[in-house]
């Protein structure tokens, strides 16, 4: 019998991730050799961005490789160790394989001390809300954002785990906060949970004009992580020096060819002139270095409840596909993660 | 016999501008009332911005009325006065109406002042290089294109009154600049005399590989005032971290409809977002509490040649609009004026 279970790129996606582009394989488990650690995997973080990293191609991260593992942000406990900077029994951060086991030489991975407030119960936030789509919200919002009060700000994908924190720093900082979702509970979540003044669902026939009338004063912010009919949407609400943080454009992930006709990119350059919007895509690994003042605002409202962050949960490594592909059709609610064994 | 002439907008261009879109009107001469002064034209400025005013529609400025008249830069002299701030024979620049002559309150007036070193011979400079496209140059690329030296700069259009401030200005910086014009006499101009590096023709159609030569370094700033085939040439060199200052686009100024698909607005998104990539649109009002720091650098470079200027010149009030429509079209060479009277 396996005593240890991995999951690899069998094939590159065409379009929308299907079953047969994971291979889920049976495997030995690994003993830590000089310098390294045995870890055992609690926690998987499924993210938008892994499906570019399916694509051959360029990007600001290195394609994985077909037959080689996938790997994302994980929270994993430590069983051998060889290395002194990871004792057994700490929790660690970092990307790791999709694996129930593996070893690993300890480079990038970050002890989660239960002096800084890490607890069995809360290891799953360091992939959400106090992990890298945490710090991408809060960097994105505060250093691309450049939030005033009273403007008006619409956060897309408002109930995943980047928008609904961008939506509640929003609303904490006193702008007028405006969701884009998909569905009515999740809709409904926004306005009720998350505190957005008002909520639009994105496969609403009637969008363009309840986004309108659900920004009255025009948008001066729009954190976007979907492009698409959203973009399409918010783009001629957009106020004179308004901003656009860029950080995802989940909607287009799958897309294998341009979309047809006509040619929009015109109409948004002229857009952007004639409103003189700044545009700024941004990877939340440009801004490690204010991730200390990301942890030291976010971390204590996490604590006292005063931010919420809601998971959807998958149980086993086996499913860790399925709640990839669900993810990247708007199949969960808040952060989406895997958990693989108990801490 | 008329003593006065003017130039009316007789009806919406579709498309590119035609000569029935322009009404010339023979009308008299008007006299100054209480606190106007009375103003004789010597120069008028035809900038692509004017087709965008001749459009129903918002814009950053508010559209031309049918049946009224059509307004631009333009250097004029006073030649009646009842307001003291504009005297007798002061040379005055401003927005101003298509007209031989007429009557002004003197709100948004400036006196070219022989102190600071306007004489008859370079008055028209005041709507070229030391006037709003030279602004718009300065700013553009000072304020939002953040250069560095040894980075590489596109300039689009760079023989034009805009681009060639932006090529010469990042030449003494010391940046690689690469050029883009239209033809073979543009581009040995911006080598030979504006100190390009290198001309790319926007006509050529090998432009994408041989700019991509011209760029070994990749770019970090590209100023952009066209769109079309030059945007989507460079957009796939753009550097990690560069900048793209957004003042115009003058090859669709005279598009009736959204060009053909497929629809290349998604990956341009997706550019911006790899790349993390700065967009900004502006328009050079927005920046006119820099004027003084504008004027200080470079009106002493015009005054010593060591800034060239170049312009074509129109002669004559019924000749604007054809200086204008060749504007569109690239037919002018540096800045486009049209010399109404002698200063």
């Amino acid at each position: 019998m396996a005593d240890n279970h991995e999951i690899l790129l069998a094939s590159r996606p065409e379009g929308a991730p299907v079953a047969a582009n994971f291979e889920h394989r049976e495997c030995g488990r690994p003993s830590a050799g000089a310098g390294e650690v045995l870890l055992k995997t609690l926690w998987l973080s499924v993210d938008p961005y892994l499906r570019g990293r399916m694509n051959e191609g360029k990007s600001y991260v290195p394609p994985f490789k077909v037959g080689g593992p996938i790997a994302s942000g994980a929270v994993a406990i430590v069983v051998e160790s060889n290395n002194p900077a990871f004792p057994v029994g700490a929790h660690v951060s970092g990307m790791l394989n999709w694996a129930e086991w593996q070893v690993h030489g300890g480079e990038g991975l970050t002890i989660l001390d239960p002096a800084h407030g890490w607890v069995k119960e809360n290891l799953s936030h360091a992939l959400g809300v106090l992990g890298m789509p945490g710090m991408t919200a809060w960097s994105g919002f505060n250093i691309h954002g450049k939030p005033k009060e009273g403007e008006t700000i619409v956060v897309s994908a408002v109930t995943g785990a980047v928008g609904s924190l961008v939506a509640q720093l929003a609303k904490r900082k006193g702008l007028r906060v405006v969701g884009v979702a998909g569905g009515v509970e999740k809709c409904a979540y926004a306005v009720e949970e998350l505190g957005c003044d008002a909520c639009v669902d994105h496969r609403d026939p009637e969008l363009k004009a309840k986004l309108r009338e659900a920004c009255p004063k025009g948008v001066d912010i729009y954190f976007e992580n979907v492009g698409g009919v959203t973009l399409a949407a918010v783009m001629p609400l957009m106020n004179p020096f308004s901003r656009i943080p860029l950080c995802g454009m989940i909607s287009q992930y799958n897309t294998t060819e341009a979309p047809e006709g006509p040619d929009r990119s015109g109409a948004m350059w002229r857009a952007f002139l004639v409103n003189r919007i700044t545009v700024r895509g941004f990877i939340v690994s440009d801004h490690y270095d204010r991730l200390g003042d990301f942890i030291s605002e976010v971390a204590p409202l996490v604590a006292s409840g005063e931010i919420r962050a809601r998971q959807t949960v998958s149980e086993g490594l086996e499913n860790a596909p399925d709640a990839f592909m669900a993810l990247l059709s708007g199949g969960n609610f808040g952060k989406a993660v895997v958990k693989i064994a108990e801490a």
